[in-house]
C-alpha cells in the first residue's frame, strides 16, 4: 500500500476498464450475419484501433481543429471501410457502428472493483473518449463513475498535461492528490510528469494476438495490481 | 406524463435537490457552540444567498473575471462575516465553513427520486456549482448522478444559454431531447428558450420564512410534480 493515498483516481477507459476489441469484434460480427454483409471484421476492428493514435496526434500537433473523439472515429471508419470494399452499409448503419465505442463491455473486475473504490475515493474516467461517448459507456457497462471527464471537457488529448493538470482542477486537488489507473504505462508515465500518483494493472489480452507490450509495469508505480479488484485492495478497501 | 421523453434530465441543486439554508444553519449553529462563537447563524446564511445572484451577475456582465462558484462564495463570506463583526475564525475556519456548500443534504425524495429516474434516463446536476463542489456533495449526501456538470465546464453560470446548451453538447443531444428539472420557474424558463423540456417541483420551504415565490408552477412545464420521487412517477419509472 503507498504511504499516501488519494483523493480521486481517473482511470484510462479504453483497454483498461472495457475490452473494445472483443466488445467490438462481436458486435460487428452480429451485425454482419444479421445484414448478411460479409467482411473481415476482426481486421477492420484492428485497423480501426491503429488509427487511433494517428488520428489523436494530427489534433494535437494541430494539424486538425479540435473535434471530439467519436468525429475522429467516425472518420477512420468511412476511410477503413472504403479501402476494405466493403458494401451496403448506410448512413444510419455507420452511425450505428460508431456508437460501438459507447457499448463496451468491461472487464470482468472492472465494475466491482469500481464499486469498492467508489465507497472511498472519487472514481472517474479520465480517457480520450468524450463525454457523451464515456456516459453512454457507463450506462451500458454498469460503471460506477462519480464524474466523467472526457477529453472534450478539455479540448485536448492525453498525453497532453492540459488533460491530468485539467481534471485535478475541476476537483479542486493538488496533482499528487489524483491518481492515474490504466493499463498502459505511457499513460502513467504522462500522469506522473504532470505530478499526479499511479497504479497499473496489465489486461494482457487487450489487443489478442497483435498485443506487444504493458504485459508489465515497467517503472515503480505507486501501486502495480493485477486488476482492478487487486487495486481496491492494496488501497485497502 | 408528456408524449415525448428526454434522453437525459439535467437538475438545479441548490433548492432543487439539496436543502441549503437548513444544512447550513445546522452546521454552522454546531460549529459555533463547538468553538464558542456567537453569531447570528442564521442571519449569516440568509445573507450568505443573498449575495449568490449579485456575485454570480457581476461575473455574468463582465465586471469580473470568471471565477468558481466557490470563489464568489469565499468573497462573500468574509464580507459578510466583517460586516457581522463576527471574531476568532481564522483562515482555515472559514475554508471550512466555505466547504458546507459541499456538505449540503439532500431533501428526503430526492435520492429514491434520483435513484428511480437513473435506470432510465441519464441524470446529472446543471448547477451554477462547479465541479469539486458539485462531486463533493453527491459524495456526501449519496446523489446517483451519472455525469456531473458545474458551471466551470462552460465558464458561464446560469442562466446564460451557454449552460442549458452545453450540456445537450457535452451529451451530443439535441436541446429538447434534454429535461431541466428544477423548483424555481425562472430557471425553467430559461432552459424552455433554449429548447429544453422542463420539469417542475416546488420546494415551498427553501428559504424558510422568507420564501417569496416559487410556490407553484407559473408555466406549463412539461412536467409539474409535488417533488422528485412524483416526478419519476410521472415519467413512468
Amino acid at each position: 500500500m503507498p504511504a499516501a493515498k488519494p483523493v480521486a483516481i481517473v482511470f484510462d477507459t479504453f483497454g483498461s476498464v472495457v475490452d473494445w476489441r472483443s466488445s467490438l469484434i462481436a458486435e460487428l460480427t452480429r451485425f454482419g450475419e444479421t445484414r448478411g454483409i460479409a467482411a473481415d471484421w476482426t481486421a477492420l476492428v484492428d485497423g480501426w484501433r491503429a488509427a487511433y493514435h494517428p488520428s489523436m496526434d494530427r489534433v494535437r500537433k494541430g494539424q486538425q481543429p479540435w473535434v471530439k473523439l467519436d468525429a475522429l472515429h467516425r472518420a477512420s471508419l468511412d476511410r477503413l471501410v472504403a479501402e476494405a470494399g466493403i458494401k451496403g452499409l448506410t448512413e444510419a448503419d455507420l452511425d450505428h457502428i460508431n456508437r460501438g465505442w459507447h457499448r463496451l463491455k468491461p472487464w470482468p473486475d472492472s465494475v466491482p472493483g469500481l464499486t469498492r473504490l467508489k465507497t472511498r475515493f472519487i472514481i472517474g474516467p479520465l480517457s480520450n473518449g468524450n463525454v457523451a461517448l464515456l456516459t453512454n459507456m457507463a450506462k451500458y457497462a454498469g460503471l460506477p463513475w462519480d464524474a466523467v471527464f472526457g477529453s472534450d471537457l478539455f479540448r485536448h488529448f492525453k498525453p497532453d498535461p492540459e488533460t491530468y493538470l485539467g481534471v485535478a482542477d475541476l476537483l479542486d486537488l493538488q496533482p499528487h492528490q489524483v491518481m492515474m489507473a490504466a493499463a498502459h504505462n505511457n499513460d502513467l508515465a504522462n500522469a506522473r510528469k504532470c505530478g499526479l500518483m499511479t497504479a497499473f494493472f496489465p489486461r494482457p489480452s487487450e489487443y489478442g494476438p497483435h498485443q506487444k507490450r504493458d504485459f508489465a509495469a515497467d517503472q515503480d508505480w505507486d501501486i502495480v495490481a493485477t486488476d482492478i479488484e487487486d487495486m481496491a485492495s492494496k488501497l485497502g478497501v
